[in-house]
């Protein structure tokens, strides 16, 4: 029997074969902002430090994932959301992802992990190795620290069939400050740390699909670096945050990707706050009012990005 | 009467204030890497997935904070260490935290967080709101996201006296990777990163020390970095890692330090490993056997940093 948290088989080929049987390439971010939470799962008055609001956030969750499951490959909680309710949020986090591994979800925890290899060992336990209290399929990472720091988590992406996600080029206003930044062989600092993933990135490609379980982080709101870095990094799956609430369109957030034997592929598209809290939901009057707005928000943003796949 | 967590003042005035009362600037590194808990402590396997390791290891800094308290000004807890436990494990964490804080220790969350600044804004609530569940006064980020994924946690030390220190030299091996590289102006990355916070560096300067709650991490390993480093952010504080364990030496921890009035002054080296576990300590027969060779290793790191600091 597997162990507790096992996965056969390789991350990339998972993911991917995962998009294909669903025909889209949507990564359905679980971003709980306590202020945006609909009224119907709010308990209390959602402060932080009150473990309820973990319970409430925790419920919320439940009910998104019993109505995406169905229909995405893989979920993207966010950490810093968890965090910021102490160790109920945590605990509640563990109970997420327990909740979506059981329904055949694929877990990437966003959390853009890195310190030096000693410590960065410890974060790759903490989130990579089978049987740790928080095991999830892939994470995200941080590449100031230098190659050494990324190492724990690559050794377990090839030891666990795990998945990282570098941070390359990211979706904010400020990207550009230090990974636009030009050296003098006219590279940026983004394309240089692209560059410097290559070799690893090949190492762990799927027998399956050709895509890697070393991937990148590139932000839909770049589409011109998305190109030069998918010339970098030709089997890197991209991690694609920036589409809906932070502005990009569907085609703008496929542009790093290639023809595939389905459409275009090569990455995940995430969208987390205009999937998950509507406008006026607050007002949700139950369940089923609720239910059929969010069904609708998740329908949308599928057809959007198949739509920009098949083209 | 305060809030809880609420502690008066500017982060930096407070921290060089008890480096200059207690003679030297270590700040003792909390990283409970479980293979090296001492005998005493340990409870049963030590597996990262049983809540008695989060005990034994809250029990262990407890210990290491009482004998600790009365001689430095500061303490750096590794938040990886406690990650690795899951929910347990950050709960153990605040409880040290809290602990520390009512010792009258300054407590700084080596977490090196980072994200898009909605996101940092949740980090920053998480560890520099009074009112949080785990308040710290201080933090560490990384600086890969840019500018205003910094600003959440520039805009709590400004708000609430607390304190962030940017990564900028690192002290591991492969360091030099992204932030040796060189840019187009000649500058490394490193160096950018430093010019690039001068301005709010300078803004959070303290009104009695004159130094400020924006710092940078500055690795003991690069010691003609730090000179550089230095001369861009005259009013930084350095967080030193790499001392000790790490292998540079106490004149090398304090190479950006500057005169003051009691000596080399301008920032705090960090001593964890070297200091927390003795090579033998495993087999100290009982408590009073461990206490001996803790303060033995904490007087002899102390003596270190207060030579280099006197000359």
């Amino acid at each position: 029997v597997a162990e507790r948290g096992e996965t056969a088989g390789h991350f990339a080929d998972r993911l991917i074969q995962g998009v294909r049987k669903h025909g889209h390439p949507l990564c359905l971010g679980l971003d709980p902002h306590l202020d945006r939470i609909p009224e119907l799962f709010r308990r209390g008055a959602m402060e932080p430090r009150d473990p309820a609001t973990a319970d409430a956030v925790e419920a919320f969750l439940a009910a998104v994932l019993e109505r995406a499951a169905p229909r995405v490959a893989v979920v993207k909680p966010q950490i810093a959301c968890f965090e910021q309710l102490g160790w109920p949020g945590l605990r509640a986090l563990a109970r997420v992802v327990e909740r979506a591994r059981a329904q055949g979800l694929l877990v990437l925890l966003d959390a853009k992990r890195a310190d030096i290899a000693s410590t960065a060992e410890a974060y790759a336990r903490a989130y990579l190795e089978p049987q740790s209290a928080l095991a999830v399929d892939a994470i995200t990472a941080n590449p100031y620290l230098g190659n050494d720091s990324l190492a724990p988590f690559v050794e377990r992406a090839r030891r666990h069939g795990r998945g990282v996600f570098v941070l390359v080029a990211t979706s904010n206003p400020g990207s550009a400050d230090l990974q636009g930044l030009r050296l003098e062989d006219g590279k940026t600092v983004a394309e240089a740390v692209a560059a410097s993933l290559r070799e690893r990135c090949e190492a762990l490609a799927g027998p399956a699909t050709g895509w890697s379980s070393l991937g990148a982080v590139v932000g839909a709101t770049q589409p011109q670096s998305a190109e030069r870095i998918r010339a970098a990094l030709p089997r890197a799956l991209f991690l694609v945050p920036g589409f809906g609430e932070q502005g990009a369109s569907a085609r703008e957030a496929v542009r790093g990707f290639v023809p595939g034997p389905g459409g275009l592929e090569g990455g995940i598209v995430n969208a987390a706050r205009s999937v998950l809290f509507g406008e006026r939901e607050g007002g949700a009057a139950d369940a089923g009012q609720w239910e059929q707005g969010f069904d609708a928000r998740l329908a949308r943003t599928i057809e959007a990005l198949a739509e920009a796949v098949r083209s």
